[in-house]
């Protein structure tokens, strides 16, 4: 971490601030320049990140140096994490896994014809949504545990692998028993008591990106989830807010690579969602580039 | 709802949606161009918009004309909206209340210095945090029911009014029995399962805006709030997530003056996480604009 | 275009615009609902943009139905447009030709050696800045007319087509004299007296997109050359300033689709502006999707 | 500048840019940690921010530690800079200066009948624009010259200051003869050669903020101006791009607070085109924060 300080920093204000970087174990480099004062900090960087050091008089800005997050990056563990589903899914290798599914289940009919039909496509994981985040209190909310019956019902006969959003951590043995795959939704990213609480069972998570994450921030809701012991964590890139119009998001297809640079889990794409738009999908979808 | 068809829309694409739009109950008003032809459709548009018309071959787009919220309108209730806490203490009248306070409650004594220090100063509401919502898991995550019991009793015994986050719809009930005022923070302004859970209680809800919401999903969420029952709703504008770096947030000011014009509700702005910088809090705190 | 009437709009108000409408030469449809009237201007719908409508009293909002870009639109011209330059190099089919070189031009010998290089490994299309646009008045600004003939030189000795950055009205011609594709850059894409300049040639012209524009309005830019007479408009994804820090600019790899699907240009993507990262660039090149 | 090298950043690699920091009459520090190593260079920042060390090898990032302007910084001039304009209007000072006027002089007549109002409502400078930045080629895109002429006298036979856009280098001259104050827009904030051109005048120029810089462009930009000679800039906030759609931008009040801190020059707010909306231009104007 680097501490810059004002140009007017006093010498007892320093002194304060190297002292209290002592305190914490850490060791403090002063560089003096003709325009600014600089503090280099060696140690371990999270002990300092809940010290609110730009609140100290003489301190102008902080510059942390390493990423805020461990077990989910590259340095932890290097090669890449692939998640199992039944005997021939694989998610993170180079071979293209589809996930196709009506937005809600709304009934077992439908369901199955929809399943049918994709699985012909080659689609080998199924989703839909049992329980949905309507921004309108006053629109369709979802079937509930009626709409988990039928995703189990339909993927068994299918052979399918099955994905179902949980929005709620009372809901989390719920949809546990039901679905392979726990889906947190853009909205709930950072909805951290329902990361731990699916970060205690084993079942693969797929971690939506938030409409307005940072990629840092992404991985840092992830390693909450591996934190709390389960490492089958799937990111996904679902597009994030900006002021175009045309697309309802703006899919960040540099966030993909960067993801596969920093950390070692999966990562994969919703182009539906991003693009809001079905003409777009093909194409969006097209990419070889990981 | 005004539904565009496309350039290449044919009479076959036209006449299914506008049967379709009969069936829901709705009138359809024609109007051809000579390069487009539009939809005009009168009646609860609620009923539509549930309805995905632009996945509908030959409609190119669908421009909403109604707001989609209903009970937080000014439409549904023409004036202010005051909430009342205590003998003394309304929100949403011309004179300012100021609500301050530690971020985290850490332990009893600091926070019976803070909160009687800013007593001083004129605040009436005290907030703190028992439960915190945190982008890092490592982080010091609040000291739980022993925080709200500090704040209680400090509260207490200084005659302040409290406000404190809630995070997890299990936890509603508990914070309820400790603090005055529930904050639903900005990370959790679309978790609905919770904005739910609120709205079945009577107290006070202090919601915050999503760090890239709009103000139409703001009030949403509100409307999630007073469906539920509960009407006591405050909204607090806490700076919006953009590309500049100087700030934490940006502040967006405009956003209480919409609110203010298109919702009978109280509105209250936080300076403090909008800047990221204690030197702009006072020069921000000083409109006079509302 | 279609005008929504404010809920309490006075039955004169409403009058004095269908009016207005109807001494402009087009014809209002009125559909009255229950709960607004709204008003479908049928008509060439450029004379209405003009009138600021937004600001008369009763009108609550203005939602155009038209795209108000016309000669760079699908709907003028179906077939894909093409660029040719020299024999062999077509920009708008399915072969991908590659643009590469230095940042500026710095001097003869350099240039040489990275065009020879780069020739090699299948560029066919030399960039170099002569003229830069720079942030800081304290960088290098380029070597202006001496880079061009540079670049001229390098190009016809190794028979490369060359592409250079003209900043400002009164160099278009000198630039015309010496590059084979005049660029317009980010910063430049509203300035208009410069695309009217590069409208009133025949060279191709580069377009890139603003660092925050819309889709719309990189039309509309496009639409300034291509009114002044020069179709050669080639326009060029480089990124959108976000919230995202990881990257330099978000590449909007949807906007190149909705550019095939709204205009006859060809469009190219510069993914090295884009990522700022050099890592990022041959994944970010890979896609097939366009 | 602070260099912050990559984990596996070889000795080799780390000697190398120790080297070319030398070379460059710099002085590095080395910190080495146990999980990276930093540089920390000390000496005139800009010779090193040029070089492109984010593009070697063994480099992860570098964190600039000195803003890069210096002729508008605080650092630079301690006291606030006061624009004069003749003998009453000082701008700068805590005595608010009204500016309004017509988006566009239309004619003589008009222009003089909205100019003899508003004086009586306390205005002391008229806008008004002769040349017109429109996105669309076909929108009326001012008088041109003649518009400048009627602004003028209106101006002298009323005792108002004027302000008008310049949007070409080759019009500053002409803009200069007529107006007292010229304005760059904000889509010629980075229009490098026009702010030079304007900086070879004694005038006062209004800059206007890009609808997405950074604060940190903004004093670039004026930089550039003070630079050439001209200290005599006014910046103007006038909202960013964002993803809300209430209002046309959002207006960043904390930018004019940053202003005030980071640089000498005054700074002023356009409340109406930000806004976009007439009826929330009161409530902007009413802030006494600064």
């Amino acid at each position: 971490m680097i501490i810059v300080l004002s140009r007017d920093a006093t010498q007892e204000q320093m002194d304060y601030i190297v002292d209290r970087v002592k305190k914490l174990g850490l060791t403090p480099h002063l560089s003096k320049g003709t325009e600014r004062t600089i503090i280099g900090v060696i140690g371990p960087e999270d002990i300092l990140r809940v010290t609110p050091l730009e609140a100290f008089p003489g301190v102008e800005k902080v510059l942390p140096v390493l990423a805020p997050y461990r077990l989910v990056s590259r340095e932890f563990k290097s090669e890449d994490s692939i998640i199992e589903l039944g005997k021939d899914i694989k998610i993170g290798t180079k071979k293209v896994v589809v996930m196709a599914g009506p937005c809600a289940v709304e009934n077992l009919d439908l369901l199955r014809e929809i399943a049918s039909n994709i699985k012909k496509q080659g689609v080998t994981v199924l989703r839909g949504g049992a329980f949905k985040p309507r921004t309108s209190p006053y629109s369709f909310q979802g079937l509930g545990q009626e709409g988990l019956e039928y995703l189990k019902q339909v993927g068994d006969e299918l052979g399918l692998v099955t994905v179902t959003e949980v929005m709620d951590p009372r809901d989390v043995e719920l949809v546990a028993r039901y679905a392979d795959i726990l889906q947190i939704g853009a909205r709930n990213m950072q909805n951290f008591n329902l990361l731990r609480e699916v970060g205690e069972t084993q079942k693969p998570i797929l971690l939506k990106r938030g409409m307005s994450s940072t990629i840092k921030e992404w991985l840092m809701s992830a390693e909450y989830i591996v934190s709390g012991g389960n490492f089958n964590v799937i990111l996904c890139e679902r597009g994030i807010r900006t002021f175009e119009e045309f697309t309802r998001n703006t899919l960040d297809i540099s966030a993909v690579l960067a993801v596969k640079l920093l950390s070692h889990l999966p990562v994969i794409v919703d182009p539906s969602h991003a693009a809001g738009k079905w003409s777009l999908v093909p194409a969006l979808s097209s990419s070889r580039a990981f």
